[in-house]
Parts: C-alpha cells; sequence; structure tokens
C-alpha cells in the first residue's frame, strides 16, 4: 500500500470563534495530503489536470473529529492509497497534532474526468504504473 | 421530524479552478443550514454560545457529491434533524440546484458541550422543548 | 452615481479565533456587493464570463477595519461605482452592521480582460449602456 | 530594518472559476509571512494571544495585484517592518512567484489589543526588545 506524510500548520484564518478548527477546513488538508502524496510518487496534479487533461473530483468524504485542533499547531497528515485504484481512487488519511495523537480521520473518494469530454474515465496509465508496485 | 429550508447562493470566492464548488466549501452551506434550521425554531446558535454557554462541536460529517454545483447557482438546502437529540443531534441535509437535482447530501453529528466547563452535556433544555412536539 | 445595497449574514466558516469576521473574509463580502450591484442593473457576472468572455480580475484593493464584526450579525453592504468605468472599474464599498454603524470601507479596482486572448479590453458595451444614464 | 522570507504552496482550494487565486486568499499569505516573522523574531503570535493576552486586529490593508498566481506555484513571501512599532505595527509585505517576479504587495497595518481590557495598548515590551536592534 501506498502511503506519505505531509506537515501543515493551522493558520489563524483556519480558525473559528470556538478557538478550533473550523470543521470544513480538514477538506484543505486532506487535499493538500493527497497533492503531496502523488507529487512524492512524481505525479503533479497540476500536470495531471493542465497537460494530461484529467480531472479528479471528489464523489464522496467522510471526516471523524477526534480532539480539536487549534491555532498555530503543527499537524502531520497521513495519506494512504488502501486499493490499487481503477476507475475510482480511495484515499484514507489521518491527521496527528504534535503530541501525535490522532486528531481526525478522513476517507475521501474521487474519481477521474476528462476535462476534455467531462466524461469519467480510468487512471491515467502514468499513474497506475508509478502505483502499481506498491500493490503486489 | 422537524425540517427547514434555506437558500444560498454560490460565490465565485467558493469556487476553484475545475469550475465547481471547492468540496469543502458545502461544510460551510450545512452550517448555515442548521443554523437558519435552530433560528426558525427560535433559537440563535449566537445566543446559545454566548448566553447558553453552550457549543456544539461537529462529531462527524460525510457528504456525497452527486452533481457538480457552479458559480452564481442558487442552491436550496434543506436540513432534517431526523431524530429527537438527547447527547447528540443528527442533522440530516440535502442540497438542490434550480432544476431541482439534488447536488449533495450531508450528514452531520453534533455534541453539545459547555464553553465554561469544556465537558459534554445533553441538548440544552429550551432547544429540546423547542423539537419535542415534532417527535410525537 | 450608480449604488445598490446588498444584506450578508456572518457565518460561523467567517469568524476567526479572535471572536471576530477574519480579515481576509470582507474580500468575499465586497465581492458579493459587486455581483449584486451588477445584477441589479441587469447583468449576471456569470453570463459575464461564460457568455460574454469578459473576466474581471482585481488590480486592486483595500480595507479599512473600523469595528469588528461578529458571527451572526446581519451586514448591509453599499456598493458605489463613483466613476463611469472605462478602461477600469472602481467600487467604492462599506459595510453597517445592525446598529448601523460603518464597520469597514473598501474601494477595489477591476479590470476587464477577454477570457479568449487573455488580453485587456474597454468595459463591455452592454455595462456602459446600463450604467451612462446614471452619470450625466 | 527587519525582514523575514517564508514559502507558501498554492491550495486548490485557494484557485477560484477563472484559474487564479481568489483575491481574498492573499490577506491568508501574508498573515502566514507576519506569524513566521514573527516566530523568527523568537514570538509566537499563539503565545502572544494565550500567555501574554495581546492580540493584533488589522486597522487597515491594501493589496496590489500584479500578476496572477496559479494553482501549485511555490511562493515566497517577503515580510518588512520598516518602522520600529509602537501603537501600531506596520508590514510590507510582497510575494515572489518561482520566476522571482513580484505578482503582490500588501501594507498591512495591525494594533495592539489586551484581549483582557479589549483596549488599545502599545507594543508588548519584549517584542520591543526584539526588534529595536534592528532600527539603530
Amino acid at each position: 500500500m501506498y502511503s506519505h506524510s505531509t506537515s501543515i500548520r493551522v493558520r489563524y484564518a483556519e480558525t473559528d470563534k470556538m478557538n478550533y478548527v473550523y470543521y470544513g477546513n480538514y477538506a484543505t488538508y486532506y487535499e493538500v495530503g493527497r497533492v503531496e502524496t502523488m507529487r512524492a510518487l512524481g505525479i503533479t496534479y497540476a500536470a495531471m489536470e493542465d497537460e494530461m487533461h484529467v480531472m479528479m473530483p471528489v464523489m464522496n468524504a467522510s471526516f471523524e473529529y477526534l480532539r480539536p485542533v487549534f491555532y498555530d499547531e503543527l499537524l502531520r497528515v497521513e495519506t494512504k492509497i488502501p486499493i490499487l485504484p481503477e476507475r475510482e481512487i480511495l484515499f484514507e488519511s489521518a491527521i496527528y497534532n504534535e503530541k501525535n495523537k490522532v486528531v481526525n480521520k478522513g476517507l475521501i473518494r474521487l474519481c477521474f474526468v476528462s476535462t476534455l469530454t467531462k466524461k469519467r474515465i480510468s487512471i491515467p496509465q502514468v499513474m497506475l504504473d508509478r502505483l502499481i508496485t506498491y500493490y503486489e
């Protein structure tokens, strides 16, 4: 299974009056985790959209808020791809705080869409080639 | 069961380069739906935090992205409270576009926390009193 | 001079741990003000981009934070176009709280760019036609 | 004069349908620049609010949008404190893209407010002590 770790520092903009990170902002943290996971594999999502004409819209997402997260905390986002993707790709993610406590869990499923035809396609071959060695 | 409907116009700030509403911004739409649902019941969430000293952090949330949503669309957020709340409150929500197609579904569970003790509590009595007639 | 008034309710997502609206979110409030001002003139910004192939990027913006704004406040955004636009358009805006106190002032200058050539152009004729009667 | 440099990677969440970074998100980039500038001085803004009971609300801010910024670009935020602060603090910032072209300029003035009394105060002595050697 392929997995990757990214650091994110909580910004003031991301807090709310409860003093916590606003619950919608975890979606952004997991996005950063996914993008850096792909970059570590040798694929930039920017090139995927702009050069390979493939975009990856989210199909469903679920979040578990286990502990509050506060301003300026340095988070570790762990991103896994538990199953070799075909028509869709599942990211299983978790966020840990500086005390190494899990603060949030996320499961996010995306599909592959051609930016030219707007039709669903399978995972691009180049991405599959990079991933396949991790699933044998 | 108590349910309520709210209108939201998609802002430019909420779109992303895919031309869609960014997937994390549905959390905000559902938040507005919940707050207006409570206001229609006679309870403002602002007063709940500032006067009743009760805050409602999110415990878990799941989102289904059924159709893309575009800039300037006028959305209808339907918010239901399917079960009379006790220790936690479940909001079952859906968003419809101008063609009355469901574009997103959300299930969000929150709990009640005293802002003074930071401990979990049951639903405030005033909120329960407003809701109870809908569940007989 | 053309002017227009829009109402905006402060969302929880827009607050920060200082308990105020985060200073970057006024840009969104003024964007909503501009878009509704154009809609009142009979021009939707969505149609401008998608049908007329004209986009309006911001050239410069300044904001004065006169009073804090709190969660759930119902704001009034006043948007004026002080000068008949040609190559650029200036929006002079102010936000008032429920006590009718001015809480923020904004000056935002945008230009007109063809989405096809990415070159700067003058104000679209249809928009000029709608505005010109207010500046005689 | 004290100055500091920080790197920020543009997130998907920060783009808009124009394909650019949304104009309101520069406020967040400059906030990160300010906070890292203070951290490099030995002062965390988090400790300032939570331990020293001083908050720094924004009084005014202006932004110049010189070049568009795109998804996934790695930006360099240069943050300067041009004048030794007393009752207020001015941050003069600029953002450069990977080609070392200036893309945005920002001037942001903040004041110091006691979180206990909500009254304006002068710059905390510890912060002044750290800064003063740079202005002789």
